[in-house]
């Protein structure tokens, strides 16, 4: 409408500086509009894995879009900082951003159901629940105060236990431990006597190999390795219990959604669903290859968790995420939805998923 | 040409300077073109699971694309046969196809390692392979010969062993048992004594009922439930190591495809991506539903294969999938690049999914 008057008005007044004048009739003119987006990242520019998806998305909306709608990615700390992601698009200083839900359970404790859960759902079960289980209305919903749309963007898929400098045969090794593991993972170390000690990423390498800690977990192979961690400690510790798998998150300011015309909505978000996938393909592809470089090249010795401590972990797995649910109303909805799924999904998959790969590879079937 | 004409017109009035005429007028023109494909598929219409894989992709490719392409989604039988897909693709009856690759193994028997291999790959593995281990460019390579590109388009997840109408309790079980069971896993249960009979789906539930056959294996419960298959047979076995998925495909012919304008070929490859990923998000969701509906409304009675059955059908597949290798030179390659990447995800995976699924729940775990 308003552009066509527009039109119209230009054609019959002659025209002013910088106007951007479209087609004639209203579904062509609407399609020309164009729009210039930002997208605010809690990752380095270009960060294995993660930090490729935003740059796919990008590639991809401008694709489809035929440059309609470009969206320029900031790495962490480029335009805010990694962890201001949330409130950058929320105020609208940026369109979009790419990060993981647990990082705001500051502002939403319950934003934590949507990143990890100890001992819960892994990738592939995540992804039913989110879209097929009723999660993604729910993780909407809790956003909904802030402004915020969100979309699920990627997976880590299940993560490896974390790095020591000594061997842990019982819980009793964990006794007075520091150790840097976020969130309810940490809660869950710190009730079997590890010493929880948060830092970001960066500063990870340096304390422990300094000491100051003396264990970490961190991701997986892929990007374990591209940080150097078999450097600084001798023992990789699997499986990782606390984080079946992060889920990433992709936060779009409600506004600017609105003004997007239909089409480059559906487009956004079919781009959105495509590096949710690509994310954990690439991960579980490339974390192949650095599993066989850092055994082979750097003798780095793979251990499992031993069974006492993955059943007292998962005691008090139950006890942290029951007591997180209690944080809010929507809280316990969100608890209850989940745990509902999770329950059907592991009686399936016990079965199947998990049957089959006792059934393809019965070594580590026996090995607990 | 009306915009062409606008843009004169403007220009005529005075309307030129600063003025931000919208991008080159041929441009314009061909993103107004309009395509009207058709989509054949091997399935009935709107079947559930991988049925509305065909019917999401229709869905959102009008909406990305502003109605520019449109897609007539047919059932099987409705416009060609459902073993007739390729076909029907490759002469440009119709642009598209939504079917499994093992159908067309009478073409190419190679094609049967992008759809599901015995002991194979599981969804999440095959996804990595086909999208970060080289995969997609062979299964291309291999279907280039008929004119048609592929898409990756839908995953079933690990599927369930089969119903029997007899206990299995070890492979002398088997001998003489009359069992609908197609592809390579049949090859392999041949091998174990089982008579194999083929046919279409819409005949296994009465055969199975009149006795015509002793077992059947179709998908997995929840299409299982909708053949009524827990009416016809009295136990359902499970893991499905014969099917540890079946990809599904969405092949194109290769003339429609380039005569699209590049927009329109990344919103249809964007679409494809978002069912392949779709499909397997319903499966793993309502199975869970259709498994307690069969063991709490139906009294199926759940077993396991047991351990000597398993092992002998992983010796037999590696026969069957080394001999398909030796078919062509192609398929040699192709089952190179497989094996090579299930050796080094296997690994990753013992650690990781396969290690949290027994850590989770150690119960199946400790099963076998």
């Amino acid at each position: 409408m308003k552009l066509r008057s527009l039109a119209i008005a230009v054609a019959m007044t002659g025209a002013s500086a910088g106007l951007l004048l479209v087609s004639s009739i209203d579904n062509t003119a609407q399609a020309q509009e164009t729009f210039e987006w930002k997208m605010v990242t809690s990752w380095p520019k270009n960060f294995p894995g993660v930090g490729q998806g935003p740059e796919r998305l990008a590639e991809l909306v401008n694709e489809m879009s035929d440059g309609r709608l470009t969206i320029e990615v900031f790495g962490a700390g480029q335009l805010v900082p990694g962890f201001e992601v949330f409130d950058a698009v929320a105020e609208g200083t940026a369109e979009l951003g790419h990060s993981a839900s647990y990082y705001w359970k500051g502002k939403a404790p319950a934003a934590q159901f949507f990143a990890a859960v100890p001992f819960g759902m892994n990738a592939q079960e995540m992804n039913a629940w989110l879209h097929y289980g009723g999660g993604m209305e729910l993780w909407n919903e809790l956003y909904d105060d802030f402004g915020v749309d969100v979309l699920v963007a990627g997976a880590s898929g299940v993560q490896m236990g974390g790095w020591y400098n000594k061997e842990i045969n019982s819980v009793a090794d964990l006794d007075g431990l520091k150790m840097r593991m976020p969130g309810l993972g940490g809660e869950v170390m710190n009730r079997m006597g590890v010493a929880i000690v948060n830092m970001p990423g960066g500063e990870i390498f340096t304390s422990l190999q300094s000491g100051a800690i003396d264990a970490t977990e961190w991701i997986g192979p892929y990007n374990d390795l591209a940080f150097g961690l078999h450097q600084a400690a001798d023992y990789y510790y699997y499986p990782g219990w606390h984080e079946p798998t992060v889920m990433f998150e992709a936060i779009i300011n409600e506004e600017a959604f609105a003004e997007l015309p239909a089409d480059l909505q559906a487009i956004l978000k079919a781009a959105v669903r495509d590096i949710n996938a690509d994310v954990l393909d690439e991960y579980t592809a490339r974390n192949n290859d650095a599993l066989e470089t850092l055994i082979n090249e750097h003798d780095v010795e793979l251990r499992r968790l031993p069974d006492d401590v993955l059943a007292q972990a998962q005691e008090h797995s139950a006890d942290v995420v029951a007591e997180l649910a209690e944080s809010s109303e929507l809280a316990g909805r969100i608890h209850e939805s989940y745990r509902a799924f999770q329950d059907k999904v592991v009686n399936y998959h016990t079965i199947s998923e998990q049957a089959y790969y006792n059934a393809r590879n019965p070594d580590e079937a026996t090995s607990n």
